[in-house]
Formats: C-alpha cells, structure tokens, sequence
C-alpha cells in the first residue's frame, strides 16, 4: 500500500468546499491521501499562520487510503500541522484547491489557496495549486478532471526546482484553447473599499470589495491574457522573491 | 505644508507598539505623516486581508502633519483602506515597522510587516519595511535612528523600480558592522507543532513555535549571513514571484 505516492490536499475554502471534494474524488483512485483542510472558509488569507491561539484538528472522515481533518487555523497552519503531526511519511506532493475563485496575477499574494503551496515549497515539498475563474460555492469542476489527473503525475514523474510551485488557474469554461506557461500578471485592484453603515458611533465600518485592472492586457504571456483568452494558466512561482535586477541597482550604489 | 513629502506609516505589531513610535518620532520632523496600524497585534498575517467581516477605523491622534488611526484588520487592510480613504494625496512613500523581531529570509513570506510592503509595492508606491532582531517589546530602538533616516531620504529621492520594496533588517547590537545588500536566505522552520493541553475531547490542540535552521550558513550574500554577522541586511524584494527559469524549463517541455 505504501507503493502508492502520497499526497497531503488543503485548501483555503474549508474542508467541505466542492473544490476539495472534486480533487479528493479525482485523486483517491490512484494515490494515499490526508487532507488537512480548514474547518471553515480562510479567502484571502495569504501564508499567515497562527500566533496567538492554539489550533484546534478534529477528524472528520477515515476510510482506506484517505483521512481528512479539519483544522481552526489558516490554510498555511493546516500544512504545518499536517507535517509535524498527522503523515505517516513525508508526502510526495502537496495539492491545493480546487479554489473556488482567480488566484492568478497579483491574487496569488492574498491567496490562502497558494499559501498552502507556498508553505509546502519552504518545507521542500512539491506543491501545485488549482484555482477556478468562479466564485460560486456550487462551480462545475468536471472539465478540469484530465487536466488535472495529468498535472499530478507529471509533477511526481518529474520533480520541481527547490522553492517553487505551480498556480494553476482555470478559466470559466466547459472546453479549453489549451495550457498555457506563463507569467504573473501585473493587475491592480482599486475601489477596494465599500462603506459599511452601523449603529455605532466610535468608529467607521468598511467591507473589502474592488475591482481587479489589468495592467498589461496586451501582454500575451501572462496568465490573465491566457485565462481571459480560454487557456489554462500555469504561473511557475518562485519562493525566493529577492529582486535581483534591483540587487544590482543598490550593489553598485549603496 | 504639502511640499514636504507624505508618508504612510503602518506595521503588525499595533497603533501602540515601540517600533512604530521610534519611527513616528524620527520621521516627523522631516515628513508629513499618516499612520494606520492594527488596533492590536496581527504577527504573522502575511499579506492576508479581511474578506468574511467589516474594518473597523477608529482616530487615536491628531496632530499638526499627524494622523494616527487604529484599524481591526490586517496589516494590508491598513494600506488598503488608508489609500482608499484616508489620505489626503498620493503616499511619496510606505513605512513598515519597525517590527519587533526578525523578518529575514523566509520569514518575509509569513511577516506582517513586509504584507504591508507588499501592499503598497502592489498599488504602485514605494516601500521600506523595517525590522530588528529583537522580539522584546521594549527593544531599544536608538541605534537604528541615522540608518532609518538615511534610507527614507534615499528611497524618496532615488525611488524604487515598479512591483519592489526593501525589507531592511538589524542585527540586535548597539553598533552595526555596516550595510550589506544582499538576496533572501533559504531557511526552514523545524519542529514547529508544541501540544497544548486542554480539557476538551473533541480536537487536539497545538501551539504554533519552531526553530529556524539556516540551509545554506556559509553563503555571505543572504540576509540571515549578515545579520549573524552584525550587519544591517537590506533585501530588495520584487512582487513579480513568476520562476522565469523554471518557466523556460516548462515552455521547452509542456
């Protein structure tokens, strides 16, 4: 049974998001799966982890080859927790989503769905992240199946440089033009504050909203030019995030 | 009064820690000032920001080029909604910190400190996040005046190219061996899971904690060398995190 590759799954939607069903559905066939997911929704919760409460993991489903459990904290924790505390060996890759939403261009900074690769990433560990352009809770995630049955076996197949992932993002359709490689994008997100009116008078109230602007429309290789054009996109993501263009700027001047 | 430049002071640690009254005290004698900070401690949030409930701002100091304002969110919310809402004009410049511990190397990823960096990098200003190595919350300060002032002044009249920010770090001496540019050192957190005791029996509890090992401690060019070493380690960061090398691999292979 241990011949099978291991995988550890989590997202940022919680552990009974659709997303997460559908990878684990797709995925069980032919891999040893813990899922270690939050117990509820955690959008927009970057790599934050937990520091001034204890984390809370309760079991919520153990079958053969599959334990999911439900974890308080942020979706960077439930990868923390999850290798310190709940694999039975180290995972041969972690995968994450399927998020519920874009996380490409600037997203990929405010995502908890790219935390979970991001901290699998600094522990070493291959991460892929899987996002769709749909924010409904009830989104149909059946075309991604091949796409994503292949990913998978082509990471565990051929490995990843050290301190990267894959963000993988879907665009709303039934087909595809195609995978595309590609940048982040450089977007925007402006009018990002919407008033809250209350009945208190000791402060002012707002909920986050805006509008994500593309800065580069043109810009064929990013992944919102492939996403906006049908294209899956695949962003190579670096966790080394020195600029060393600028490096060399401040080495010859400081 | 609006010729002298205008600065957005924000940080993780709370509108009343130390490290962001050092900073209030040296830089209002040149610049005007607008500061949002969390209405209490947000270590560790990454470049999270708030979706699942309301920002609350509330108005903590008013003075002659000074404004001080608690906010209920995040790090980034504070830049968020301070650009959104609060400012008179366009930042010149985004001030972090000073936070009260480390942010080198990968702890840039989890910090804060740097998520309010990012966020202004993100809107387009420039961004200097500091930090000491120092995570008592009365740390001392002094030594890092002239080096906080030089760097401001620098950055504003020098500026920053697009999707950067600097992540300046000290080491915790009273004197410094001098200024090192340097890239974003590969460590690892380690035994990162402590168990906390509870009365309940529905869920194990754990404390986050760790120890960071330093993969690489010969290499002279990382933040973490430096600051071992009694440098002042400045990483220029970039907010473009694609793995251009990593990219070329997968566009020859995909």
């Amino acid at each position: 049974m241990d011949k099978r590759p291991y995988l550890l799954l989590a997202n940022d939607d919680g552990y009974d998001a659709l997303g997460l069903s559908f990878l684990i559905e797709v995925l069980r066939e032919d891999y040893d799966l813990l899922v270690v997911a939050p117990d509820g929704p955690r959008s927009g919760f970057s790599t934050a982890f937990t520091v001034m409460s204890p984390i809370a993991m309760r079991s919520v489903r153990e079958e053969e080859g599959l334990s999911v459990y439900a974890c308080s904290g942020t979706p960077a924790d439930c990868v923390k927790v999850a290798l310190n505390r709940y694999t039975r060996r180290r995972p041969d890759l972690v995968v994450s989503g399927v998020n519920h939403g874009d996380n490409s261009s600037v997203n990929a900074h405010y995502s908890g769905t790219m935390g979970v690769a991001f901290e699998a990433s600094l522990q070493g560990i291959p991460a892929i992240a899987f996002s769709i352009c749909d924010y409904s809770p009830k989104a149909n995630f059946e075309p991604l199946l091949p796409y994503v049955k292949d990913m998978v076996s082509r990471v565990l197949r051929e490995g990843m440089p050290p301190l990267t992932c894959l963000n993988v993002n879907f665009p709303l359709r039934s087909t595809f033009e195609g995978v595309k490689v590609c940048r982040m994008g450089n977007c925007r997100w402006e009018k990002e504050i919407v008033d809250c009116p209350s009945p208190r008078h000791d402060a002012e109230f707002y909920w986050m909203a805006g509008n994500l602007t593309n800065l580069e429309p043109e810009a064929e290789d990013t992944d919102r030019w492939a996403l906006d054009h049908g294209y899956i996109a695949i962003t190579p993501t670096t966790l080394d995030n020195t600029d060393y263009r600028y490096r060399e700027i401040l080495l010859n001047s400081w």
